[in-house]
């Protein structure tokens, strides 16, 4: 799982013959598949990618399948710990893993913008290539697009992926039962606190790196322990407060979170203060919750923090009542509904 | 595969509360769930999608997957005979056909331009949702991105799709065979000049209508009559030539083309005559070429004609030689080599 991106790299001579990119390398025609051929295809390279066809054929196992999107426009396409092209992939790998899958293949789609330096589209495609060598998957099919200058921003991702479901358990909001303890896999709010100090230009004593990471070798640890996993769910746009309302909403159950055991790193909170936002609401690109029996939950907390860069905890559990509403704890032990983040709070964080 | 899309319906005054997209429509809290319940679930429902969990879980038989992606950046978003919508499905539904492979579930991913009238956004969600309809797929799983103002251009869709290979051949540019012949399935180049002629504003005597359609019939038809389908491939970007192109290129073959034998409309000649263009190299978004063996040609011909909305025509042969290049016998009888677009004829065709 540690094969880190060299971004000293230079992007090879041969591809700097067009520095940025044409509305022809959009079109169809010889120019496109140049791109293709010299920066998009090698980052990429596999034998399925390579039967270079409309579609991609796999050969895959009898039974379940997980199949799941994520359209990536977050801005800057670089921050400190991660780039949208790592991102792009963890993220779709992440959500299959949500479903107790393995991934198999993804797909690439990408939407470039006329004038988009080529240096920058070859450093996002060998980031999607070496995250996707991380995590074991191949990049079975894709599509480039290009739009005019002030049509688009710069490089926007489609990842979408297929994996096999390795859990026996139905892993769903609908399997949330009364009496589960919700456990987070580390620390809170340091993607969208790197990515928004990146763009107001803040800096802090010491540097906030995204929480970015694939999170399935955690999720496959639980399932391979037999650990009775009942749901789980990355905890991305809207954060964990949003993400524990859907899950109440969805289960019809009620959930209480302890604030105080909800793990936020010092500077994390320090910046959230600074810029007034809640950590309960920031969005992680390598957090998940899980929902798990009461009676699993130490075991859990174990293996998920032996498979995770970061500390796993158990943050709180569900209740049953009041159906649907999710209760936080303070530090000062008053009870509150945490509700689910209305309006933005950070825009294009992913 | 008949159910038009009534464009005169309106958009229910519910969703009309925020007349536009905000940026908050993508932010993970409320009015994004709003969104995804008010407006763009609805117009997908099936049972899978409702699961509304990270990724979609899909019970496929065992054996070979197909699995495709394109975007859709096509300008303007509604055009004589299609819009971005039901192109998104059409489009993807074909790149799996030309594996021999039977759509079993779609994803769809939109990014979304802040500024967007709703009323847009429904007309292409109902699109979307009616063309899955018509092909028989379900939208399994999807994800909705917000962009700021000016950093997009009204709706880009990502499509991605799953499929099981229903052929037992292996239908690729591998599959070509020296003496094979080269169908298609109608007439050439609408789509392209149906685009072109409303971003320019020209008036035809007659409209022409894009050809924009699904052809997973006519495929699937092919292959239960156990025609011996060595390669498929549809006439996008690029138009008939490029594709040839690259197929001779992947193959290792040559490949000859009657220019008479090509079929396309007058009404499109004459505009491409107009507007500079060789139809040759125009986009079809419902059109695509097949190769089959010699003995197959003849009931291939009629079993495509039988299951499309235009008369399929043989248009040319693989010669084996010379590898790799496309050579076109003309009107008068002259030879010339046809080769790969190069440069951009039609930007954002599709």
């Amino acid at each position: 799982m540690d094969e880190p991106l060299d971004f000293n790299l230079t992007c090879p001579a041969p591809i700097r013959r067009y520095p940025h990119i044409l509305l022809a390398h959009g079109g169809g025609g010889r120019l496109m598949h140049d791109l293709l051929d010299s920066v998009i295809t090698p980052a990429f390279k596999n034998e399925i990618l390579n039967q270079g066809h409309d579609s991609a054929v796999l050969d895959v196992p009898t039974g379940r399948l997980a199949f799941t999107t994520d359209s990536y426009v977050v801005h800057p396409l670089f921050f400190p710990g991660g780039d949208i092209g790592s991102m792009a992939v963890y993220g779709t790998v992440n959500d299959l893993a949500m479903s107790g899958a393995s991934a198999v293949a993804l797909s690439v789609g990408l939407i470039l913008e006329e004038g988009l330096p080529m240096e920058t589209l070859w450093r996002v495609v060998q980031s999607i290539g070496a995250a996707a060598r991380q995590c074991g998957v191949r990049i079975a099919t894709g599509d480039t697009k290009v739009v005019e200058r002030g049509k688009g921003d710069g490089v926007f991702v489609n990842t979408s992926g297929v994996g096999v479901v390795r859990s026996s358990n139905v892993i769903s909001p609908a399997g949330v039962l009364s009496g589960d303890v919700i456990i987070v896999n580390g620390d809170l709010g340091r993607h969208g606190m790197a990515v928004m100090a990146v763009r107001e230009g803040l800096e802090f004593e010491s540097e906030i790196d995204s929480d970015s990471a694939p999170v399935a070798e955690a999720v496959m640890a639980l399932i391979d322990a037999g650990i009775d996993v009942h749901c789980l769910r990355d905890l991305t746009r809207g954060g964990l407060a949003s993400t524990v309302n859907e899950i109440a909403k969805a289960s019809g159950t009620g959930i209480t979170l302890e604030e105080t055991a909800v793990p936020v790193r010092s500077d994390v909170s320090a910046a959230c203060e600074i810029l007034g936002f809640d950590p309960l609401y920031v969005a992680c690109e390598g957090r998940f919750a899980a929902f798990v029996p009461e009676r699993d939950a130490e075991r859990a907390v174990e293996i998920i923090s032996a498979n995770s860069p970061a500390e796993a905890a158990v943050i709180g559990r569900v209740t049953g009542e009041p159906p649907g509403l999710v209760t936080l704890t303070s530090r000062i032990g008053t009870r509150r509904i945490l509700d689910m983040m209305s309006g933005e709070q950070l825009p294009r964080i992913c």
